[in-house]
C-alpha cells in the first residue's frame, strides 16, 4: 500500500502508514450524532449533541455555533489519572485540546448555514495509545456530519450544506531522523519533533502545530513533516467517507 | 423463566426480570482489570486500577484499600448534561453514587487478605437508561476479582482468598403499585418508590436505599420489593459467575 | 416504659429507648421558623426561611419548593474538622445528608398547597453525639410547621393544609448481635449494622437506608431493625406534636 | 450607672452603655475552651480548639500558634445568605474578620509561654444583631483561657503566665451627631462613622478601625469615638473578669 | 524640608518626610484614566475603566459605582510569590486591601452626580516596596479623576461636580519608639505599630485603621501617629493636584 | 530597510517589517533578570525568579528546570476583563501561552548546565496590541539570560554555558491576501489565517502554530508565512542581542 521504507516501527508499519483506523457510527442510542473512532488502540468516543438556539453573545446573528470538550476517562493511560472533576479543575493540555478540536470543526462549517443551532461534540478517551486528539477531530467530523444530517431531516438548517468540506488530523514526528506518521504513545514519547497537522479533504490547511521536543528543527524537516501528514490525512478522508456512505 | 404476572413493561418484561446483561471482561488493554457492563442499554465502563501501597492514614495498618468514583459522560442521557471537570466541583448524586460504591465493593473483601495493596474502582457510565448504580456495583466486582487474580499472579496478596462473597446491585420500584425489577428510566421516573439493594451471593444485605419518590410506602410493600431484589441479585450472581469461568 | 432487655447501653438505656429528646422551638429572632433540637448530646440548630417565589426551573408551576442545607460546626466533634467554606468545596458525607433531609421534609408537605413560596431548612449541628442527620430531620419538621403556619398567618397559602403529615427519624443499629435504637457516637462507631429510617406519623415509611458496616445482615436482621425503627419514631412523634401544642 | 445623655436608642439605652452582654463557659462538651457569648440579640459561640504542634513553618522555634476563623450561619441575618461553603469560596469580609480575630488574641498572648501548641478559635455567629466581630473577640478571650488553663492543668505550658493581659473589643459610632456605644444592626446600618476598637484590660489599643460611612470625620470626632470605645471595653474587662472567676 | 529630628532612616529621610513620590497619568493607552504611581521604589499601575450602566442590584437608583480591585504581580516581592489566579482563590489580604480601596474612593465621589455610571479601579503592584495600599489610592485619585473628566467630555455626568474632594493615604509607624510617616518594607517589617490612614484633602479622616504588631500602644502614641500620617497626607494632596495641572 | 510592497499597513510599515520593538532590561529590582519588552503599544512585564532547587519529581536529577506563567492586567485590553483570579479559574488560552512559553525557553536552555535550579518567567501584559506572546517569548529570553548570568556570577551553574542558543517568536498573518509579518490587534482580528513562529539565532525551528481563522490556507501560503516569519526573528534576534550587550 506503500513504497516508504519499512522500518522497525511497532505494528510493522511503514513510515507513513496510518494503524488500523475503525469509525463506528451510531455506538450511543441518545446523541443525534455518535462515533467510536479507533487509531490502533487509542479509542475516542465522540457525542454531537444538537440544541436549538446559540450562546447569548450570538443571539440574533444568524448564525449557528460549534463547541468542544475533551476528556480522557482516569484509566485511559496506562497509569490512573486524577479526575479533572474532583481536582476541582481542568488542566492545562485538557483546555488546549479542546480548543483545538472546537476550532478545526468550525473551520469546515458554514455556520450561516447552520442557522441558529448549537452543536456540542464531546470527546472522550476510552484508551489512550498516543493521537487522541487527531483520532478526535478525525471522528468528530464524521459525527458532526450525522449532526447536520438530523437537522437537515428536521428542516432545522438555514440553507442546504452547512459542510462545504470534511477534515481530518493526524501526529506526525521524527524518529530516529525519519518522518513517520500517525504515532502511538511508544513512538511519540521519544519523538524528537511532534506535529499534529489539520487538513481538509482538498488537501489545504486547517491548524499545524509542530513542536520541537528535543533539538529545534530545520526548514527542510518541516517539509518533510508536512508530506507525510498530507498523505495521511488523504487516507483518513477516504476512510471516513467509507464510513458516511456506508450508513 | 418466571411466573410472575406479565404486565406492559417496555420490553414485555415480567415484573421480576432482568433487562439483557451483559459483562465484557477485558475491554481495556492496560487496566489490570475491566468491564464493560450492559443493562439494557444502560452502558458502564468499569476499570479496576491497582496501585502497590495505601493511603497514608492506614500506612502501616496490613490492610489494602478499595475505593471508586463513578462519574457519566456529557451525553449519556437524553439531553447533554455539563461536565462536573468544567463545573469545577462534584455533584451531590454523584458523591452520593460514589460513597455507595466504594462501600459496596469494601464490604465483599477481606482487607487484610489484600495487603497494603489499592485498588480503584471507575465506574464510567457511557451511556444510561437506568440503573446506572447497580451496574457498576454489579460490572466492579468482576472487575475487582480480575485485579485481585492479577494481584495473586504476581504473589502480591497477603494471603490467599481476599474475597469471600460475591456482591451484586439492583434497583426495584413500585409502579402502578406493582414491584417491579431492574428499572429502567422511563419506569424510574414513574416510580412511585424507588429502592437499591446491594446482595451478597449468599443472598444477605450490603446496603438497602429505599425512597419514597411519591407517597410513603407501607411494610408490606418494603417487604414485597426486598423480596423481587434478592430474586434479581440471585440472576446476577449466576451471571457474574458465568462471566468469570467465561475467562 | 419499654420490656426491652437492659444491656449496657452508655446512660443505661433499653434496646428501644430514645436518648433525653428536647425540641426547642423559636430559638432564633429572624427566622420563619426555628428549633433548637437535642438528641443526648447531639445539638442541631434548624432554621427554616421562607421566600417568596420559587426557583427558575419550576416558575408558573403553582407549586412551592422545600430545600434542606446541613453543615457541622469545625467544633462539633471530639476532634476539629477543617470548615467547608476554607476547603472550597462540600464534602460528600455533607451533600448526601442536605439530600436525605431535603428528600424527607419534601415527602410529609403538600407543595401545592404550600403555593409557590420556598422554604429552606437550615440545619446545623453546633455538637455532634451521633444521630445528627435523624436530629435534624426530626427537627426540621418541627421548624417547618412554624414556618408554614407563619405563611398560614400572612394568607399566603395556596390552600389550607400543606402538612397532611408529619415526619420523624432515627438510627438503629445491630451491636454485639442486638438491635438497639438511636445511637450514639459511641455506639454508632462499633456497630455492625447502621440504619436510618424516616417514618411518617402514621408509620409509613419514606426513606430506608441500612449499611452493612461489617458484615452483611440477614432478612431477619433487617426485620428486627425496622421494627425497633418505628417504634422510636413513633416516640418521636409524640415529642414532636407536644413540642408544637406547647406553643 | 453612667451620666451620658440619653437619646432615644432602641431599648433606652444611655450613649455609653453596652447591650447586655452575657458570656456562658462551656457551653459545648468537647471543645478546651467554648463559650457562648451575647451582645443584646447578638449571639457567637466560640470554640477553642487545642492542638499539639504547631504548623510547618514555625516547627522548631519554640513558639505557640493561635489562629482564628469567623463565620455566619446562613440565617443569622434577617434574610438568608447563600453559605460560604456551597458558593465555594470565602468572601472579602468573613476573611477581612477572621484576620481582625487573630491578631487581636496574638496581641494578648505570649506565644513563647504557650510552647509549641496550636490554638485554633472558632467562632460562629448564631444570631447577628451588630457587633458580631467585636462580641466575637471578647468572647474568644476567655475560651482561650479556658484553653490556655486546659493546658496548665496538663503541664503542657512552656511557662506559666501566657496570658499576660485580656482583651476586648467593641463598636462605636457617630448617629444623629453624637457617639454612641455597642451598635447594634439597626443603629449600624445608619451610622456616618462606624469604628471597631480592640483595647487590653489596661486600656491600650491592640486595632483601631474606623471607617467614614458617610461624610469624612474630624479629629475631634475621632477623639471622642476613642473616648467612648475605651470606657466600654473596660466595662467587657470587667464582665470577662466576673465570668471567669464564676466557675 | 522638615525640622523633626533625623534619624537613621534608609535614604537619610527626616521622620516626617515621603519617600520620592511620582504620578505619572496616561501610562495606558486604552484606560479612561491610568496612572502609573512611585512611593519610592514601591512601583503600582492603576487602571481606571468607565462602562455605562451600574450593577443590578442598584439600576434605577440614579447612582453610580466605583469600584476596585487590588492585585500583586508574582515578583513584584523580593521573593516570588504564586499567582492567586493558578491558586484559584484570592487570599485574605487581597480581599481586604481591594475594600479598603473600594471605601476610600467612594467616598470622596458624589455618586449621584457620577450618574448611572460604574468606574471600575484596578490596582495592580508591579513592584513592592511598602506602602502599597497607600499608594494604590493615591494613585487611585487621580485615574479617578481623569475618568470622571473623560465622562465629563462626553457629557456623560448626572451633574457638574462628582468629586466634591480628593483622597491620599499613607502609612506611618512606631519605630524605635517613634512615629515615622511612609515606611518602606524594611521598616515595616520592623514597626511595632503599624497605622494606615486615608485622609481627605482637607484633612479629615476616611479610614484609621491601626494595627499593634509587637505591644499594644497608647492614645499618646496613637495621637502622635495620627499627626504624622495627616501632614504626610497634606504632601500628597499637593503632589496630586500637582499632577492633575500638569496636564 | 526591506524591499517587500509597502500596502497600507497601520503606521505604514511594510509587509514583512516590525513595529518598533524596545527591550528595557533592568525594569525590576528584585528579581533575577526582568525586562520590559514593547513590540509597538503591546508592552510585556517579564521577570525571571531563581530559586534553588527543582520540583520534587526531577530532584536527585541533576537537571534544572524552567518555567514560565503569562497573564494579562484586567485593563490591558480595549475593555476591561474580569480577573481569572476573581473568577477563580484560569482560561484555556492563558493555559495555552503560559506552556507555549514555558517550551519554547526550555528549548534553548541546557537543563543539564543548569544544574538543579529552577528558573520562573512570570510573563504579564501590562497593555495588550496583538502579538502579546510572541513578545513574551522574544523578552523572556533576555530576561532568562540574565538569571543566568546571576547564577553564574554565584558559581552555581553545573557547566559553564547553558544557553546554547537564543530564542524569538513573531506572529504573521494572511491579510487580504499578503503575508504580513508582526500583526497589530486591529490586523490580527481582520486575518484570514494567523501563525506564531518561534525561531532559534540559528533559524531552526521550536514551534510552529498556524491557524485558519476564515478559509483553510494552502501549502504555497503557509511557506510564504514561514519566509516572512524567519525574516521578522531573525531581526528579533538582533535586537535580543544589542540589549544584552547593551549592559
Amino acid at each position: 500500500m506503500s513504497d516508504a521504507p519499512t522500518t522497525g516501527r511497532p505494528g510493522g508499519r511503514s513510515n507513513d502508514e496510518l494503524r488500523k483506523v475503525t469509525i463506528t457510527r451510531g455506538w450511543l442510542d441518545h446523541a443525534e450524532g455518535s462515533v467510536l473512532v479507533e487509531f490502533g488502540k487509542t479509542r475516542v468516543l465522540v457525542a454531537a449533541s444538537v440544541t436549538e438556539g446559540v450562546p447569548g453573545w450570538r443571539r440574533g446573528s444568524g448564525l449557528g455555533w460549534v463547541t468542544a470538550e475533551y476528556a480522557m476517562l482516569p484509566r485511559a493511560t496506562h497509569t490512573r489519572s486524577a479526575r479533572e472533576s474532583v481536582k476541582g479543575k481542568i488542566g492545562g493540555r485538557t483546555h488546549e485540546i479542546s480548543r483545538l478540536i472546537g476550532r478545526s470543526l468550525r473551520a469546515c462549517i458554514d455556520l450561516k448555514a447552520l442557522g441558529e443551532n448549537t452543536i456540542a461534540l464531546d470527546c472522550d478517551v476510552l484508551q489512550a495509545d498516543g493521537g487522541t486528539r487527531t483520532a478526535a477531530i478525525t471522528g468528530a467530523y464524521v459525527a458532526l456530519a450525522d449532526a447536520v444530517a438530523w437537522l437537515k431531516d428536521r428542516n432545522a438548517l438555514a440553507s442546504d450544506n452547512p459542510l462545504p468540506r470534511s477534515v481530518a488530523a493526524i501526529s506526525v514526528g521524527i524518529i530516529d531522523g525519519e518522518p513517520r506518521l500517525d504515532l502511538c504513545y511508544e513512538e511519540d514519547s521519544r519523538a524528537e519533533t511532534d506535529m499534529n497537522v489539520v487538513v481538509t479533504g482538498e488537501g489545504d490547511f486547517i491548524e499545524v502545530q509542530g513542536t520541537a521536543e528535543g533539538a529545534p528543527y530545520s526548514r527542510s524537516e518541516l517539509d518533510a513533516l508536512l508530506d507525510v501528514a498530507v498523505k495521511g490525512c488523504a487516507d483518513l478522508t477516504v476512510i471516513q467517507r467509507a464510513a458516511l456512505e456506508g450508513n
